[in-house]
């Protein structure tokens, strides 16, 4: 998995891991994964707490509760959200040289509220739309209480990287007859069978954007 | 996703989420899932990365290089390891009702370095038969000098608690009949074929701990 430096460990690891600072790379991670981890520092203690992201150009989104000390302690101070996807258990020769094959992008900055209760409602649409296209209009229509109990947070894409671990174990040559198995066991994100809600009224047919969804 | 407070945001997400802090659920969400993040606080700025953890009794353990920064910044100093499993999407009648179903597990204290060849082989061999039971006898005994770059880094499970979102969506009563579809999309990680390194000797067939390991 990454570290902010490169790693002289190993070899393999050299070879395995790439960084990438270009949009269209850290953007197609971001747009696989809505599920994010936000750091933030509380009382000089790191606290790492699991949140959905959402993109909008230049821009990666959050929100939660406008009570919760979390969201109140991210407004205005430096935070770190990283996504990450794992893709593969990568089984080497010998132990150290076993990885992850992973995409995960950290993003630094300064969270910024975003003010205005039409402001906020946009960036909900636009959530709501890149999840589920079509849905927002379906729904019984926010209240200006849910608005305004909700804080909506944001970073620029400005100090963002990627860093990618993909392919096959890559042991030196003198380990390569070594008489194990060794490969990747590859890791994906799957939908199983949609769960109408109990108290669903009847006739109401799974939409295409839910029986579509897809992560990762 | 958790906040560390309870979020007075919505009935539905207080119906929805629920903490713990017994350690049969701690243990069992760690011990499902190995990619973890750590928060570690750096210069005063938060930085999240994704890293392998694994439990032993009440530790919890990860490593890394030790010429990696962030290694070097964790060691004795206050971090934060959050381990996440992204259970469904939550799809209510209104737009701020959505949540995800998830369990998470939160482990604040200060990491301490595993020091000792001899502890730190027994606790990769741990890590390496956890994953995949009796590989570890079967691969290239790792050196001395690999043991060397490798950093052990450990924290106790005393100040630990777990959040697990659960369930059908909760919408008040009075959305109940809102004329959309509402429900969960589960989600799942998933175990796809293996593939064997391209450079793996003939002859060498699929073990058992790879065809049946699973995530999750």
């Amino acid at each position: 998995m990454p570290d902010t430096a490169p790693s002289p460990r190993t070899r393999a690891r050299r070879l395995h891991e790439k960084a990438a600072y270009d949009r269209a790379t850290i953007d197609a991670i971001l747009d696989a994964m809505p599920v994010a981890h936000v750091g933030h520092v509380v009382d000089g203690f790191p606290v790492v707490t699991p949140t959905l992201q959402w993109r909008e150009g230049d821009r990666i989104y959050w929100h939660g509760s406008s009570a919760s000390r979390m969201q109140k302690r991210a407004a205005d101070t430096q935070v770190c959200l990283t996504v990450t996807l794992t893709d593969g258990m990568v089984l080497a020769r010998s132990g150290l040289e076993h990885s992850v094959n992973y995409r995960s992008v950290m993003v630094f900055g300064v969270a910024q509220v975003v003010e205005g209760a039409e402001a906020k409602t946009a960036h909900l649409r636009t959530m709501m739309e890149q999840l589920f296209p079509g849905r927002w209009n379906q729904l019984r229509p926010i209240t200006a209480q849910e608005l305004k109990a909700t804080r909506i947070l944001s970073l620029p894409l400005t100090e963002a990287s990627a860093k990618i671990s993909a392919g096959p174990p890559t042991d030196p040559p003198e380990d390569r007859d070594w008489p194990v198995w060794a490969g990747v066991l590859p890791i994906r994100l799957t939908m199983r069978t949609p769960e109408p809600a109990p108290d669903l009224a009847p006739g109401i047919a799974l939409p295409a954007y839910a029986s579509g969804y897809r992560i990762g």
